[in-house]
């Protein structure tokens, strides 16, 4: 147990909100900065536990450590979507890795060695060929995209603070996570509005999909929080960890899936405007690292993940009326 | 052969002047960017192929790209000292890291997918322990220091512009390497030129040393820079590699043969203020990638080496008289 504040960045996103729940959970005292106002979750957190912070911002950053004194850090604000990432890309670096700097040097002036947990991405390996295995966390990282490239920066720049001791670091790399709450820029949650939308007689009964012959790795949101509530359960050493099910599923397959929730006959419309360049067909990841010195194995059916991010939308759209 | 003109980032420093003149001895059009004006050697290029650019300032850099349509970039610029990256880490991430970017992104903008050369660094392994045998490019990077974490984190970004085309992308990662003309502040030149002005009588027989029981693997500049050249020859893939000489060498051994230069009885005294954090006491490097692909192998013996950065230091303390 950790009886200094757990300081989240990025508390306000998706995966922000269920971190924070599961860290109640587990006692401990939380903090979670902001920038986006409208995104928070407010019953989650005392007023007062949300801190605006614009983490770009070398000297806000070294004022909130030195007021909150946190003693382990959950790094994960940042620019998550590929595309914005793309579109401006020193934005990007200054937003997502000169961001971590600042927090890294807010930690070495601390003077206390806090646990830093650094969310970085499974996208970092790049374009791994299949041939080569399931993706382990030895393999090089070539980044395709600046999302990706990003997030291998700032694990990068992490070491050095680890090596000297200013921070006690894990990183994990998640791979592909879903859930309810997920914005629908990304495909699962995509789809899902879709259907519901159908499901609802909002709209024709036609959904529009890019390349759906691809494997991914899925894994419930609620999966990946515990395992990084798991640093707060003093249960994970300091390393690099991939963090996924294990499984791989067509995306084909959880199309078929949501479709079948909605009751409806739809048809699928490929629109090649959706298909990401150059992807790899399919991306299989070994979690054995994780697995082994944890004991964590997912828990969440991928059927009941996608059902709850189906009534989700259903749930949101019939509020909204839309 | 290239016919389009070669751009050297940073063509003022130690390694920019090795690196101009192998590759006018190649018939290569050479251009060089600089930022410390005394630095230039303004022999080797005319003066109108000496170009000021703040490689920090995008615009700049796109101007400079519009204007010159290089075929070829050679990026050595940044700032390579630990020391100064360590003391100010947003300017070094700025200088280092946003300065790549800029490059790259003006790559981009010719749409002629030009060769970039990314000049990092073999400290982007970090601390390797000794039983994991010599250095391969497949292991993974822990930089130990913030210079060496902005070199990891450069070739992060550069890797989803070699993925979608924008470039055509060589990383080399040199270990040490030594030569006439490299600043005092590295170790091999700092002990050349203390023995130098005691070999002049300018000061007490005695030279002042750090961790010298350390094993590196050093190599001359002007083999380092002749791998470089290769590229320009068309003679190496789109790749990584390491390159150094392949065998390593005690500190100690060095002193002494310097030493052995200056004709003269010399005390060694070792100050604790010299030594590196927890240094790695034998870095070996594996260079076989780079052999196999192209055939290099380093031709200039260390004895030679030494020798003539002795001389160096003779001749220009001679002439500077202190």
């Amino acid at each position: 147990m950790c009886p200094a504040p757990v300081l989240i960045t990025g508390a306000e996103g998706f995966v922000g909100a269920y971190l924070i729940d599961i860290l109640k959970r587990h006692g401990a005292l939380v903090y979670g900065t902001f920038f986006v106002r409208e995104a928070r979750h407010l019953d989650l957190l005392p007023e007062s536990h949300w801190i605006f912070c614009d983490l770009t911002d070398r000297l806000s950053v070294f004022r909130l450590f030195r007021d909150l004194n946190p003693g382990m850090i959950y790094h994960l604000a940042g620019i998550s979507y590929v595309p914005t990432a793309e579109a401006d890309r020193p934005f990007a670096l200054e937003t997502n890795v000169k961001g971590t700097l600042n927090l890294l040097e807010a930690c070495a002036e601390m003077g206390t060695s806090p646990r830093f947990v650094l969310i970085s991405s499974g996208e970092v390996y790049g374009k791994v060929p299949e041939r080569e295995g399931p993706v382990r966390e030895t393999f090089p990282l070539r980044p395709a995209n600046f999302y990706a490239a990003t997030k291998a920066a700032s694990e990068a720049i992490a070491h050095p603070f680890s090596e000297r001791g200013d921070i006690s670091l894990t990183i994990f790399r998640p791979f592909n996570h879903i859930g309810p709450g997920q914005a629908p820029t990304f495909v699962v949650s995509d789809f899902a509005r879709q259907i519901a939308r159908i499901a609802l007689s909002l709209g024709e009964p036609i959904v529009y999909v890019g390349d759906i012959d691809v494997y991914r790795d899925f894994t419930d949101v609620r999966d990946i929080v515990r395992g990084y509530g798991m640093v707060y359960e003093g249960r994970v050493p300091e390393d690099v960890f991939n963090l996924a099910s294990g499984r791989v599923v067509a995306i084909r397959e959880i199309l078929e899936k949501l479709i079948s929730f909605s009751g409806k006959e739809i048809d699928v419309v490929v629109e090649p405007k959706r298909f990401r360049k150059a992807e790899v067909r399919r991306l299989q990841v070994d979690v054995g690292r994780f697995t082994r010195a944890t004991g964590w194995v997912p828990e969440v059916p991928l059927e009941e993940t996608l059902r709850n991010v189906f009534d989700f939308w259903v749930k949101k759209l019939s509020e909204e009326g839309t």
